[in-house]
């Protein structure tokens, strides 16, 4: 498609997509597999989380042990997690060093060992991350307003549920690793000093014959209601608050980026100054835009002191609806000169490059270009943000608290 | 020093640090000044961290918010922190905005108009994030693991002290400005896209002139003990321990490095893989170097469920000590390509380059180009490594937990 992309999917589903980068001698690569909390069998919700784990310990012909040591032997930066879509597998290193690393990731998700020794241990560590949460109530709250913002299954915890985990079993594991690992909906990204020729080459030869069983469709139902409190004993309380928005393939998207810059873009956002820099509420608040495949979301979060907390609900809640009187010209022109700037920032590094190019197929079935990026902010006009505001009145709101007590809630 | 690297002292004592990268358009800049917790008034301590929040509440010709929304219209990514020795400012954005910005920064620092009512919110804030680590018992054990390890005052929380923080006044504010905002001991680094000439002229218009006090001397003490329990209900435990090691000037730095990769870096890591993967006792183990300007510490950090907290605690010391029985080839083999893949990865990123480039001064007096540290890897042998392991018994420990209840300790 031109000198710096490469977009080609192989007939048995698999998309490979690759951007060249000048002046660096590293590449990142990002390999999502069609294995998410969302397609988690209904009652075992933590299958494609523990999944993501076992699949590590052992796989074509090394074992647990030597993978770990030959991988690392590599220089390969890893991380692996499962998302609500898929199943993430990433890592960074010399370029040189990823392509040679191609052929094991291929034994890792066409040809994990799955035993039962790392099964328990990675059942294990599964319910030990959710037990942890009670120590992390910001996370926590960030879960809870998932699970009753968005409709299920979208709306499960990517970690899973502890009775749900507690009755898995390996044989459960090889069945779901059978039905979820292939190559249809698959997406190999990888972003950095390469040759798109021996990339192709090499994804062919180690994952063209990959084959797998067809999907089931995903059943979705609404979330449970719009409000709730998690009860915990703390001096602080955590906020979460969420409405509906336009989806990332909208024509509109830009404009909801910028209108979301205003409110918590930058240090010059207005949460940060009104909540935090002007009134002192709250230690830490944000707003930003949350998509789920094809539905957005308006997400924002403050964390502040029990005394604190009615207050910092009621002006969060005052300024996001004083959005819809519009935004300033000076506003707007820092909104697009800050996120133009983040993405020439990012633009820069090969992880963040190759996880944007597999989100944008993921999403919209291609590579957006920087260019196409940068340009789409610059069309973003005050009429058109303004227009947009006044039209789409904010709400209907799921509000989430995490804390001692329950807030008095907005009708 | 090379076409990558620039180093200039200025006679008024600050130093201005450069490095010239390849392929990119942005810029990233850290501006160090000798305002940390550990000079903070002994019993004020917090200043510097109230104070790093209050000098950003306008500056020179602009208010607090026509400040922040200046420095916004250019585009700048920015962060500011109080560390134990600097305060630290940050930005990165275009090459050419990060250098419209200097000017700005050198109002942030030498001409701050510390108003009445920004200090009340900025001392608020400071008492609100304290607070709020009772929601954060991972970073309470390490901060606290700092205080009974390090001595005082560079063992000092970098947030401050609740009582200190309640004491201060927007007077004690002008009076520690005017201390401890100065160009001797100031460190300025700016890696990217950048010319040397133009970046030096700039820096002398700016800062050329700043003018300010002689440094008091730091008093130091030890720590008031080695073993700490901070009592907190909760189902986890958080484990922190550490002992001392040699500098990070010392010619061994390397050798040790390799040593502690061998227990915690990568995945392969002896921690990772021994307690982690094998025995599934902890969801999150790590050890690491860490050093104050010239005392070098191994710290390491556990946590787990409050009933696998005593096996992991004994786990823990087994394997610090087993390292004394020195490592193998394969092992070093692969510590030296993790820390070689991660320093090229810094190398590619502007605002990894400023700090390393910075925290090179401080420390060393002087930048170590990529190269340097490459071979400084290379050159460390496994007859080295393994000589010093058995010459440098791990201890004393410093052995620090949060939870429900103690554990037994090793004596």
């Amino acid at each position: 498609m031109s000198e710096r992309y490469f977009q080609h999917t192989f007939p048995n589903g698999l998309t490979l997509l690759a951007e060249k980068m000048a002046g660096v001698q590293s590449a990142a690569m990002t390999l999502l597999v069609p294995a998410g909390v969302a397609t988690d069998p209904v009652d075992r919700c933590g299958s494609a989380n523990v999944l993501s784990d076992l699949v590590l310990r052992g796989a074509g012909d090394l074992d647990s042990r030597a993978l770990t040591d030959y991988l690392d032997s590599l220089g390969l930066q890893r991380s692996s997690s499962a998302g609500v879509h898929h199943s993430r597998f990433g890592c960074a290193a010399l370029a040189s060093k990823v392509m040679t690393g191609l052929k094991t990731y291929s034994d890792i998700v066409r040809r994990p060992h799955l035993p039962e020794s790392g099964f328990e241990a990675a059942q294990d560590l599964a319910l030990q991350s959710l037990a942890g949460l009670d120590d992390e109530p910001r996370q926590k709250l960030l879960i809870k307003l998932r699970e009753w913002h968005f409709p299920s299954p979208y709306s499960r915890n990517t970690m899973g549920v502890k009775q749900d985990i507690e009755k898995l079993t390996i044989d459960l594991m090889k069945v779901d690793h059978a039905d979820r690992y292939k190559p249809k909906d698959s997406i190999l990204a990888v972003a950095g000093n390469i040759e798109f020729g021996a990339l192709k080459d090499e994804v062919e030869q180690h994952f063209g014959d990959w084959t797998g069983k067809p999907s089931d469709p995903v059943k979705v139902m609404p979330p449970p209601g719009r409000q709730h409190h998690e009860h915990q004993q703390s001096e602080q309380t955590h906020i979460g608050l969420a409405y509906p928005s336009i989806a990332e393939t909208s024509d509109d998207y830009y404009v909801v980026r910028m209108a979301t810059e205003v409110l918590s873009g930058g240090m010059s956002g207005r949460l940060f100054t009104e909540i935090r820099e002007k009134r002192a509420l709250v230690y830490n608040v944000w707003a930003g835009y949350s998509a789920l495949k094809d539905q957005g979301s308006i997400m924002a979060y403050a964390g502040t002191s029990n005394d604190r907390a009615q207050a910092t609900l009621d002006c969060l809640m005052v300024e996001i609806h004083k959005l819809s009187e519009g935004v300033t010209q000076a506003e707007l022109d820092r909104a697009k000169i800050g996120l133009k700037a983040s993405t020439i920032m990012q633009g820069e590094s090969t992880s963040s490059r190759c996880g944007s190019i597999a989100h944008d197929f993921f999403v919209r079935g291609r590579i957006r270009t920087l260019e196409e990026v940068k340009n789409a902010i610059d069309a973003v006009t005050l009429d058109r943000v303004n227009a947009f505001l006044k039209k789409h009145l904010p709400g209907p709101f799921t509000i989430v608290t995490v804390g001692p007590k329950p807030l008095n809630l907005p009708q």
